[in-house]
């Protein structure tokens, strides 16, 4: 029963996970595996720090099985293969009345805003909880969440078959986004400077080019017949792609705003005039993309585990965070977050 | 019979107006009065000169009788009342093909890239023309054209009666996409610097501020119970618009971008992404946006006429657009092109 600390300052500490016991409408649960996500990386460089009150336990990215069930649960039992949706919203401010309670303005982004999922055990609201199908890889179940957000993205980009979608980067998001993109009918051209991205983007299928090797807006103006693209997924956060995605669109086409800006970037404002574009912020998911990737996940027709790069047991958890940077084939990490995790 | 050439540098020659015989498909047309768009100040401020082809009568706000009917034209008679909607598309392009031709790749924009309608005949393809109904007042018939601009915004935007939209810049355009939204149900806040706009504006029904007297974010925030609008129209082209854009609009909210932005702007993506925004590029209108907005004009629901702020003869037009900028209270000012215009 061990549990990872963030301390701050790019550092972790393993001790010892102290179970807590569900309360009314709580369930506590084993945790299998958990994966590293791009803002865990950002909270190990401190880039949140101000948000972040440590020690902390963070992470999101996980599968487990339920080990304890708090008063009033009744639609889950002990045993239950689940992940959890961790979105904690507050019910009362103007998106949550509005509906849009993923976007919740007091949002508790649970692993990051309040404890999180790299320890053994994890107590959560029961109502963050989606059901994994019976015999389900647990492996697979830790990739659920960021499957979660591209079925978000690829259905709030109103991606129909046929279409072509270009993605901006091919880290783990945009792999997953290409993929789904892919699984909706779309003909997807992924553009990505790293070689080892590009060479396993090409492995899953996309027409994957650098581009620093090759004029891209010419490349896709070539493969849409010098319409441009239905739609431009950003997942890069790059400003070179801020710059250059307004030209890579079809006129009324989509731009799906996937990545983080932090600042407040050039966008070709003129383009989005002259041919209609439209941009679509999204971010994170809603139940029904949840139910979506667990039923893609399920079908077996992704393959997901080849975004898995590693396994690793949670006493490497501070090595792999001190390490991810400089190993440019890193995609998804997983940690075991306990010793019987299937 | 006169016509106005723009000539360059700021200058233009009242000479003979030569009626062309309608061809195949064309009507010849009675122009009775043509407004002064913003983009023909633009063409006069020697902005666009590398696409306009001078000598050229420019002009495209207009209204008139048809005079003469060129072969196969069998929807329209001599004498009919008649608006132009100044888009002659190539049918060919990729936007075209997508069924999009308003915004063509290679459109003719009638008074732009080939004659217009500051001139006594005005010879016209038969498929740009919207019918008037009978007796309809010619003054607001030239105000059709921005009329549809706005039309074509809303729509887009997709208002719906209740919400709250913010109308960032109050020229003609700015004000009719507020009595459009307005008609539809919308409240409106519209926001202005100058004086005499923020005046008008309030004589229209709007709730009105001035950014550099108020906060506009405090503003709209109290307004809307700490939501953020529905939607905000960038109707001002500024780049402060652009910055606090993003600062007014709720979660999933809409910012209709109709203004031009002639270069690349910063802009607040994370806002985008945080609470998933949505940007929409408008241009110009459909057939659609002509019907709604004769309707909407023939209603008389609409104070179209607090707008027009002086009618002009054509051999004025010289100096009514040499005074155009030091004129604080120049809204729309129509020119009358024909000596009987009704």
């Amino acid at each position: 029963m061990k549990a990872a600390f963030y301390e701050g300052k790019k550092s972790f500490r393993i001790g010892a996970c102290h179970p807590q016991s569900p309360g009314r409408g709580e369930v506590r649960i084993h945790v299998s595996y958990c994966g590293i996500c791009g803002t865990d990386l950002h909270i190990f460089n401190g880039a949140m720090d101000q948000r972040i009150k440590f020690p902390q336990v963070i992470g999101h990215e996980m599968s487990g099985f339920i080990a304890e069930i708090g008063e009033g649960v009744e639609d889950f039992a002990v045993g239950d293969a689940v992940v959890v949706r961790p979105l904690d919203a507050c019910g009362q401010c103007p998106a949550c009345q509005a509906g849009h309670n993923h976007i919740c303005q007091n949002l508790n982004f649970m692993g990051i805003d309040s404890p999180g999922a790299f320890q053994s055990y994890w107590t959560v609201p029961a109502h963050t909880l989606h059901r994994l199908p019976k015999d389900f890889d647990m492996k697979i179940g830790a990739m659920i969440e960021p499957l979660a957000v591209a079925c978000h993205d690829v259905r709030l980009g109103e991606i129909k078959s046929g279409e072509t979608a270009v993605v901006l980067g091919g880290g783990p998001i945009g792999m997953l986004v290409g993929l789904v993109a892919q699984s909706r009918g779309a003909k997807v051209i992924l553009s990505e400077p790293q070689d080892f991205r590009v060479k396993l983007s090409k492995e899953l299928g996309f027409d994957s080019i650098s581009p620093e090797e090759q004029d891209l807006v010419a490349y896709v103006e070539g493969k849409t017949k010098g319409a441009g693209a239905d739609a431009v997924f950003e997942v890069s956060g790059s400003k070179t792609a801020a710059e250059v995605m307004t030209n890579l669109v079809r006129t009324r086409g989509r731009i799906i705003l996937v990545a983080i800006h932090p600042k407040p970037t050039p966008v070709d404002l003129f383009r989005f005039f002259w041919r209609e574009l439209r941009l679509f912020g999204v971010r994170v998911y809603e139940g029904q993309d949840y139910e979506d990737a667990i039923s893609l996940a399920a079908s077996g027709k992704l393959p997901l585990d080849r975004l898995i790069t590693a396994v690793e047991p949670i006493d490497r958890l501070p090595e792999v965070f001190q390490s991810f940077e400089t190993n440019p084939k890193a995609m998804k990490v997983l940690i075991q977050c306990s010793e019987s995790s299937t």
